[in-house]
C-alpha cells in the first residue's frame, strides 16, 4: 500500500475559516481516504467542528494558535505580525518540516506568497515563483500561469513558466509532453511584446523534451484549449482569468433573467432543467478551485477566499494529485535539468 | 435641418470585402437617412452590387482603385505597398481631405493603424494612438481601452487614455461625467505595476472635469460594469478582451449541446425560446462591433474582419455617433486643455 498523501491546512484563512475548510476536508477525506491532515489554527473554533466528523479527527493533528492573518493584511504587514505564529505561517512550517505534502490556504494571496517565499524560498534554478491555474476549456482543462504573482517578466521568467507549466500539466492533465503557448497580441511572429518574442525563440530553440513549444496564443486560444499550458506574465494572467470569470457570470445572470421572463419560458426551463444542471456544472468555478505556487521548494495551493466546503475540497484533491504525482521532483529535474547531463532525469 | 453624416468606407478590407461593406452600409442608411458614402474599391466589383441598393447608390460617391491591402499584410509591407491608392489609404485620405467625417475599414488592423497614423498624423497633445472598444456589461456597455494598438505604456499614456475613453463614453453612453477606473490586479493601492499606481495619482490629483476617477478595478469589474470606461495598456486590453470572447463562445456552445442532448430539454428550448433569442441578442458580438483609433487627426473605425452586413451596420453607426456628436473637437478640447484655459471648452 502507498504511503498516505499529506496536508497542511491553513484553517483559519478565507472568508468563512473553519467553517468552511474543515467540512472541504472531511468531503475530500471522503473521496480520497488515503488522506492524511495537519490543521493549524484556533483550537476553539477548530475543535467544536471537528467533533461532527469524527473520520476527519482521526486523520488530522491539530496544531493550535491564536493568531490569523487578516484577508485585507498587506504581505509586509502580514510577515510582520505573522510571522512564525500564524495558522498561515504554520501549515507552510509543516511542509518545510516534512509532516506535510502541500501546504494550503484561502487566506490572502499576497500574505501567503510572502510567507511562502520566506518560509520555503524559492526553488533554485527558478528566479521568482509564480501562480497557476486551471481554466475549463472547451476540450477539458489547461494550465494557465501565471495568474498573479509576477508583475512583469523577463524572457527567462516567461521560460522558466512554460516549464513549470509543463510540469504541472503532466500531472494534473495526464500528459506526456503538453502543448505549450505564449500568450500575445497575435499569432504573427512580427506581432507583440519583445520578452515574449524572445522566450518564443527560446523555447523553440531549447527543444525541451518534456513540453512540446507550440508558439504564440492569443486570448480566446485559452477557453478553446489550443493549448494544454498557456505561458503570461502575471498581471496579463490574472486580468485575462478575472475578465474571463466576469463574463462567464454575466453570461449566466443573463441566462438566468431571460429563463424567468415568462410563464412559457419558465415551463421550458423546467422541462430543460437536466441541461442547465449539466451546464453549470461544467461552467462551475469551484471545479477549477486552487491556483498552484510554483517554484518554491515545496507546494503551496491557493483556495479561493470565498469558496464553500466543495470547492475547498476541489482545492485539497488538486493538491493530493500533486502530492502523488511528486510535482516537486518533476519540476526539480526539469528546472535543473536545463543546462546539463540531468535534462532527460524526470522524464517518465 | 442638420447636415449630413459622412463615412468614408474602404469597401474591400474584411474577409469578405463588398459583399458585407455594400448591404452593411445600405441597412444603415436605412436607420440613419442622412448619411452619406465615400466608397472606395474595385469598381467592377462595388458597381453590381450598388445596383442592388438604389438608395445607397444615391447617397454615394464611389472612388475607384485595383489595389487592396491583404488581411494578411504586415504594416510595413501595408503601407509600402498601399499608400497613396489602395481602398483603405484612400478612405483615410477622404477624412484627411475634409470630404468624409469618418473614415471604416474592416481590413487589416496593424495595416489600418500604420496607415492612420501616417495619412491622419497623430493628434497635438497625444503620445500614441489607441484602438477603444464597447463591452457589453451588466450595466449596459463600458468603453475599454486600449484594447490593441499600444503595447506597453507609462503613466502619461495612460492618462491620455483616460481622457480620450471619456470623451468617447460622454457620446457613446451620453453621460456626462464618466467614471474612469484603472486596469490593475488587486483594488488595494499597494498593488501592482508603478506605472498604473502612478497614473492613479496623477488622475486623483488632476480632477479632470470630464471624468471621474473610480480608482483602480479588477478584471471582473469590466462585465459589472463598475465604470463607465475601462483603461489598460494595449497588451493586456487586447488579450482580456479576446479572453472575454472566447468565454462567451464557450459557454453558448456548452448550452447549445446541454439544450440538444434529449427530447425533453429540445422541447423545453422551444417553449423557452424567446428567452433563448433574448439571450443571444444580448450577448451578440455584432452589436458592439467596431473598435474606435482615438488620438489621430481624424477619427477612423476598424469593424470585426469576419463580420457580417448587420455588424458592418452597428460600425458605421457607431462612426455616425461618433461625427454627428463631434467626437474629435471633444478630444480636442479635452486633451489640448490639460495644462491651460482651455480645460473648460469642451463642456457641455
Amino acid at each position: 500500500m502507498s504511503r498516505s498523501i499529506r496536508i497542511a491546512i491553513d484553517a483559519m484563512g478565507g472568508d468563512l475559516g473553519p467553517q468552511v475548510a474543515i467540512p472541504g476536508a472531511a468531503m475530500a477525506l471522503e473521496r480520497r481516504p488515503d488522506l492524511k491532515f495537519v490543521l493549524t489554527g484556533d483550537e476553539a473554533k477548530i475543535a467544536p467542528l471537528l467533533d461532527a466528523h469524527p473520520a476527519l479527527k482521526a486523520a488530522s493533528e491539530l496544531r493550535h494558535t491564536a493568531v490569523a492573518v487578516a484577508m485585507d493584511a498587506r504581505p509586509s504587514q502580514a510577515l510582520r505580525q505573522g510571522r512564525y505564529h500564524s495558522s498561515m505561517w504554520m501549515a507552510l512550517e509543516a511542509v518545510k518540516q516534512g509532516d506535510a505534502d502541500i501546504a494550503l490556504s484561502a487566506g490572502n494571496t499576497g500574505a501567503l506568497m510572502a510567507m511562502a517565499k520566506f518560509c520555503l524560498r524559492t526553488m533554485g534554478g527558478v528566479d521568482r515563483p509564480a501562480i497557476a491555474g486551471l481554466w475549463p476549456t472547451m476540450r477539458g482543462e489547461s494550465v494557465v500561469l501565471d495568474i498573479g504573482a509576477s508583475i512583469g517578466a523577463d524572457a527567462a521568467h516567461l521560460v522558466d513558466l512554460a516549464i513549470m507549466g509543463a510540469a504541472m500539466a503532466r500531472i494534473v492533465l495526464d500528459i506526456e509532453k503538453p502543448t505549450v503557448g505564449l500568450l500575445n497580441v497575435g499569432v504573427e511572429e512580427v506581432k507583440g511584446l519583445e520578452v515574449v518574442k524572445e522566450a518564443g525563440r527560446i523555447l523553440r530553440e531549447s527543444d525541451f523534451p518534456h513540453l512540446s513549444y507550440h508558439g504564440f496564443v492569443e486570448g480566446d486560444d485559452i477557453g478553446k484549449g489550443t493549448v494544454d499550458v498557456v505561458v503570461t506574465e502575471g498581471f496579463t494572467g490574472n486580468i485575462a482569468l478575472k475578465a474571463a470569470e466576469g463574463t462567464a457570470r454575466q453570461f449566466a445572470a443573463h441566462l438566468r433573467a431571460a429563463m424567468s421572463s415568462s410563464w412559457l419560458t419558465r415551463l421550458g426551463y423546467l422541462l430543460a432543467r437536466s441541461a442547465f444542471d449539466a451546464l453549470r456544472e461544467r461552467m462551475d468555478p469551484r471545479r477549477a478551485n486552487g491556483g498552484v505556487f510554483l517554484g518554491l521548494e515545496g507546494i503551496v495551493i491557493k483556495s479561493h477566499g470565498g469558496t464553500d466546503a466543495l470547492g475547498f475540497a476541489s482545492a485539497i484533491e488538486l493538491g493530493y494529485d500533486m502530492a502523488r504525482f511528486d510535482l516537486m521532483s518533476n519540476i526539480r529535474a526539469l528546472v535543473l535539468g536545463r543546462d546539463g547531463p540531468l535534462a532527460t532525469a524526470g522524464q517518465a
